[in-house]
């Protein structure tokens, strides 16, 4: 890593730095690798701590670097493309779905997701916790909100709650006429449950998808996906991943 | 607001507040109003100013707050819904587009760009600048990449650059049969000039949507367009807006 004068710079320095420590990290360092300390790296490009800390959160924003606890900063992996919003409409729990149904639960929905379900005040529904993983990682936690007059003939009897039970539920939905679906993607933090799966700490910053599906011309259940924003890349359209990353200063590698 | 003492929860202090601080805005605070300092709001809660701060950090986040220097911190509005990934796929710059063109210039993509569209090392595409407003505001800024062999019988008398040849690019670019469309949407910092453009901090938490357009079995243009990521909520599917929040918290209003 070369030592690079920034006070003549006009644009802000901790911009510049972010540039220049891209350009290093696809140079000099491979996926995994740890990088120096602050003091050290601050020293080599002739910047206060503070300027050097800016960079290194902006390249954590951004899913180049990775700085956890006891371990130090990391150069990350590519973010990986996670396919939402399928093509082809189909149901949660599908044959060939990437979620893994944990467990299954009675609880009032939030304000939000009860006012679309239309269930009452203090209804409770069923809600689904299921968990994505791909290439062995957890990448998403997903709340799934299934109201009783979905699943109309759903016994009680047969699981209480817990995995078979939310097997039970998602396999009732199934029974219904899907007619269609969308999603919209923000960006939030991570609740403290959806933390804990996604080895993340709580308060990180998540993409929140939240989809609804419709059928029999009302909204018969809805989705909140948690996905991590530092290791995956959304993908939606025809095809499947995109391999464009959207960092300028990013090579191909 | 009333008081809470939190000394008991034995969840992360930060959390509980960020739950009580946010259905405390939902039931005596209306959008756009400032919050009480954080010293005020500290001794209310009776937390640390650091626990405050962390979950007005969160809320921050999650969209709920804004803090802007010199006015403080505000209630924020609902995010927009803004739709990305059209069910019907249109050229940029079709009729309907909610992107108005701003500027094109020649420009070496970055080298992820470079790989997808094919281009040689040091070939300069046309790059078209776009924003996109949402009810008057600006909500996305856009870089269009467009390989000359995509245009070909683009003059480059007509206009040597500006918004009129902007239009001309995309208006060569309409002459291609549009195969298809893919996006993906992942966590990105802003840019310098984008931050200027989106009126943000450079660094700001952004959603960044990259798009490849194929046509005659190739990609013919890529777009990176950049939304806020605090007042937008990016939308793809069968119908328009999702109207459900993702915050658990958070109520309908």
């Amino acid at each position: 890593m070369g030592t690079t004068q920034l006070e003549t710079v006009p644009e802000p320095k901790y911009w510049h730095l972010k540039t220049v420590l891209s350009e290093a990290l696809d140079a000099e360092f491979s996926v995994g690798e740890i990088l120096p300390n602050e003091r050290d790296l601050a020293a080599r490009f002739g910047v206060a701590r503070a300027t050097l800390r800016q960079a290194l959160e902006q390249l954590e924003l951004e899913g180049r670097l990775q700085r956890r606890r006891g371990v130090g900063t990391t150069v990350a992996p590519p973010r990986m493309g996670v396919a939402v919003g399928a093509a082809e409409h189909v149901w949660p729990g599908a044959v060939g779905d990437a979620w893994k149904a944990a467990d299954c639960t009675q609880l009032v929905p939030p304000a939000a997701v009860a006012g679309v379900l239309e269930t009452g005040a203090d209804e409770t529904v069923h809600t689904v916790r299921r968990m994505r993983m791909t290439h062995g990682q957890p990448v998403a936690a997903e709340l799934l909100y299934v109201p009783a007059s979905s699943v109309p003939d759903l016994s009680a009897i047969e699981a209480p709650s817990g995995p078979a039970r939310a097997r039970a539920v998602l396999r009732e939905l199934q029974r219904l006429g899907l007619e269609g679906q969308d999603s919209a993607v923000e960006l939030g933090s991570a609740r403290a449950d959806d933390a804990k799966v996604l080895d993340r700490l709580p308060g990180a910053p998540v993409l929140v998808v939240t989809t609804r599906f419709f059928a029999e011309g009302r909204t018969a259940a809805v989705s909140v996906a948690t996905y991590r924003a530092d290791t995956c890349r959304l993908t939606f359209g025809d095809s499947g991943g995109v391999e464009v990353h959207h960092d300028p200063e990013r090579r191909a590698s």
